[in-house]
């Protein structure tokens, strides 16, 4: 297997001419896309259509380009749009693909992945052990696919779930059933609580019997530290892409992780790049930050509404969501390390690494 | 001339507990508080009224601890709230007490502060060469009141200027004047900008020539490395704090600054640590963090939508003011490397440093 | 019993110039003053420090006019600061003052009003039956203080109730008790709702076997059509302000009430005109319009999110918060019959009318 | 000509699922569209990218229902997707057709309608006279194709203008052009306002020697009373849509319209509904409002911040936009008086109707 990564930035949610340049040159072909993951410019919360925009941009465009539907594009390509580019992130798609290749087995291990979906969930399953349940067998299933035995060798699952939105509410009480929960910006973290702990579950880093409806956010000491879920309303099911290393890959990239403790945990930031094999002694150098392909990070307001001890606004500001401002302050504290502020930080870690902490991973170039 | 520092934190913009603490206990004197800088947890724009609200609550406690009016308060002790804790930010206030000893002039310098205010402005004075000249003309009145003689050891000057309100353009206009800008959100940089220019003249930082009405906040090259501007609807004068090292003072503090040349320059915040005396090796120990006790900084959009030529949303999005943004991103990243969340950051560096930058200041215990 | 009403713009939170040009022209003596009822212009959500700014600077003029401490002022009038101006909706006071005379009881009914408070809550008794029955037992003192027998005649209950903040959840957690719900911005939806049902139980309007912990924000069959509460960070007990119509009262005032339907029920608005007295023909005259003092009305999103079959994008916006979006069509729409933007309009009806209506009340010079 | 109107509800700004349903059903052939007007649920502002996306979701489908390139239906069809459902307002597209037939010139007008376009504009002619004068020449031309030789048979004449965006201005100035204003949000006030006075010119409402380039948001006594103009940063030229009655026309609607003097002037909408032809008496009746088909009206704050001498805070909110705030004050109004909330209100009505008022059209079935 050969995986290969692009990182384009977007002018806006419907711009795909960074794609298309890198198709017309050659560089990419469009037919071994596998994944695009991508930073769009909404609010990251319930009524961002800029993720089912860009959505609809990319499978239009790959749609001409591949003469498909795009309803086939759609079903061979994983569309992770992450809404929300707080503070100075830079919006920007990351374009995955793989090949096949004949090759021997190496013994160092490369980057490597998959991507699959699971079923559609009815509004009553979202947020439950439903959704648990079925995420755990797509990750077991793409583990498989990827061709990596050791669970350590799984740096980072990010998830697309679906949300609850009114119409969605209102037909699960039509039909007498009730729902993980009423509001509507709620049920985000719902759904990614739920598809974090069926990683969690698939990845063996907690015990199957803990994990009921009732500890869908609640118990917070539950939670996977590569898990990267992200909801939106533009779907019903979940698109998963696994990475990881592999000796099966001939990449020239590889992937290692760390789990922030708190929003501005910098020291997790350089352990990521470490476990990626960059060797930093406590800032990176400007050749180290130049190998740096993109990191992939969580972000949460902490619950207590404390960091280090010290009284926070995010949960008691009404007029931003929390969400919002935790993915400016990840965002800001990677971009002032790496010297680059198009990372990708996604918001709303339910379940994914400690409570007001979550994962990180870097990819960089061997 | 003695002068200690004393940052405490605040449950909301009334919790005057701290402070209180502090002087039940004896550690403070009521009677030698010059200065409370404070940020509160307001939106930082026009519509914040928690800086008034705090302002009110601390003269109402100190009012009550002296035994004098409001008024008299406040015309010895320079409040100055600064809006907006997002992010990160933990809300707090930092306290300045000031008292003349007698004692001989010390070889090292120390911290020394003064505090003055300068008239009352008219709406068609605000943001435009009436104030620079009016901001010019306190500093120098300042810095010798201070006995700091020499330009380099004015290292942070705070100033609190008002802004425009309909109410107060509809008052210049009904006596036939005109204003610097009728958008009142907008007016917050023109006052910003207009003071800051002030102090880059008082200090010799720009060529007077060069300052005219439309140079401001036009000409972004006109800027200077240490004034800290923040406006306010609940005033109509600007308050002024100027900070520096002085061998006149006996205080067991030091001041240093820097210049961030963009909201994510990590370097120029360790720069100020170590022209307050730190001696950092990339990054700062604990027991180095431990001996910060505030730092003080500006945080601004870059004009342009850029930074490190990555296109950035806070100047499109129409939901969250970019000086909202711009805050929680310099927080963040300095609250990464000092660990501690409480520091202060102020929006809208217009003429603050480098167009997207903003001056930066350390004070820590020798 | 005389009782008057005053309405005062006020031009900032911080404003009591309104109530000092009646009072220092003799019109109110300010002793006399039993309760303020204000808009203030914050964000009338967790974070709306305005509600305890005006209360402040009210209490701090009331206390050096009446030379009485801020605290004894707080225990004889009841400030009722409700947040939240959008729209149109002009921040004001309505200011209700109140003397006993001898007088002898009248054929005709005039408006009467009697002011309370309740215990302190813990955290853990808010938006639950400990705040239900404290409100029902003190409505019922209130009935008795102010001479009214027939339930009929009460027209309007405001209460400002407390609400859940992190630092009060973190206490009661700390104290091995549980809350009623962790969002802080969703707990003033539950103190608003008990004290309701509070309202509702003491005026016998629903069944008090009905309520219990659970029906509070659940079943939308339980309400008051006469409860108008509001949440504000800035108390922990409920503050209540009782109006109705009596033999007793020789006031000039007369109160009519009715429920709007949903938030744009036109009908409902000229029926608590009628209900007061005015007998409008479809729209009220200039003669009829002068003669209201001001309108009360409570305003919520439709749980739904439906009005009249349509659906609405209040409670999926993420960037409002939906009581700032439903103050403001209520507010319009009262406005645009009265053709005066400066009434009251309250967010947050749960309870309080139906599913995505509430209470409305019209005060009348008769 | 035989003009027919639909109003389909959209469940997102992708949802063609309305006019699908009716060209299903042989109701609407699609090769007859000659215009979709939608409110779509963005903030309506600079980064509201649901106007792309409602325009790219009608144009795909009606590109694959008519077998031609999107760049195609582009050409034939305007596309005037309007941004902000506030409040109540519901989500819609109103769909014009038109279909060339032969029939006598009757003695009864019925509503006439054309739709044309003009050229691109670079950013250093946006919300500038070279956008009054194009938009006049179109509007003349527009006038004749639609038959209509009296001015006053134009009833409404919507426009869909580009704004200005950080990579235009930032273009602009590489070429060493300036632009009519820096703030990207504010362009949106100069192109609608540019745009609006085109129209007043074009129809000989204001005098052509009054509008220069410091006119254009200056002097407010320059106004249309039926250009309804509105921002959007998915295009570059200005979409126009004429409205009127003419005698070529067998279509069994007419329009009317009126001016609303401020944002809550409700006499005004019943003055568009009798213009229309309803006959209303104070207010329209359940079978007049049955025959009401959509308003189509214009909002924007008051530029003083008063209403009816009352002061309001839309102006200095700096939290939610004026024009969110206006444009749900405006629909609430409308709303209530026809008893649906699913109208057409657009926000900025810069020299469209006189300062904090807007023009506004009814369309009814004769």
């Amino acid at each position: 297997m050969d995986v290969n990564i692009y990182r384009v930035p977007m002018s806006g949610p419907e711009d795909v001419s960074g794609l298309k340049k890198l198709v017309d040159s050659g560089e990419i072909k469009p037919e071994e896309i596998v994944a695009v993951l991508g930073k769009t410019e909404g609010n990251g919360c319930v009524n961002d259509f800029t993720r089912g925009y860009a959505t609809q941009s990319f499978k239009l465009y790959l749609s001409r380009e591949l003469d498909k539907s795009m309803d086939e594009i759609g079903e061979t390509v994983a569309f992770v749009m992450s809404g929300g580019t707080e503070g100075v992130m830079s919006p920007h798609a990351t374009i995955f693909t793989k090949k096949q290749i004949e090759a021997e087995e190496k013994d160092e291990k490369s980057l490597a992945l998959s991507v699959g979906f699971t079923k559609e969930f009815l509004p009553e399953e979202m947020g439950r052990m439903e959704m648990v349940k079925e995420v755990k067998r797509v990750v077991l299933e793409l583990m498989k696919e990827t061709g990596i035995e050791n669970k350590e060798d799984v740096h980072f699952v990010q998830i697309k779930t679906p949300l609850l939105t009114s119409d969605r509410i209102n037909d699960a009480y039509s039909r007498g059933k009730d729902v993980a929960v009423e509001d509507t910006y709620k049920s985000m973290g719902y759904t990614r609580g739920a598809s974090a702990l069926g990683v969690a579950l698939a990845l063996g880093e907690i015990e199957e019997s803990k994990v009921t409806n009732d500890s869908i956010l609640h118990d917070w000491n539950l939670y996977s530290n590569i898990a990267s879920t992200s909801a939106g309303v533009e779907l019903l099911n979940c698109e998963i892409i696994l990475l990881g290393n592999s000796k099966k890959s001939v990449s020239k990239y590889r992937i290692g992780h760390s789990v922030m403790k708190d929003s501005i945990d910098l020291e997790a930031v350089i352990e990521s790049m470490n476990d990626a094999g960059l060797e930093v002694d406590k800032l990176p150098t400007e050749e180290q930050k130049s190998r740096i392909v993109n990191i992939l990070a969580k972000a949460e307001a902490s619950p207590d509404g404390y960091v280090r001890d010290r009284r926070t606004t995010m949960l008691t500001d009404s007029d931003i969501n929390h969400t919002r401002q935790a993915r400016s302050v990840v965002n800001a504290v990677i971009s002032s390390i790496v010297g680059d502020p198009m990372v990708y930080v996604s918001g709303g870690a339910e379940h994914q690494g400690p409570a007001g902490g979550g994962p990180i991973a870097t990819i960089i170039e061997k």
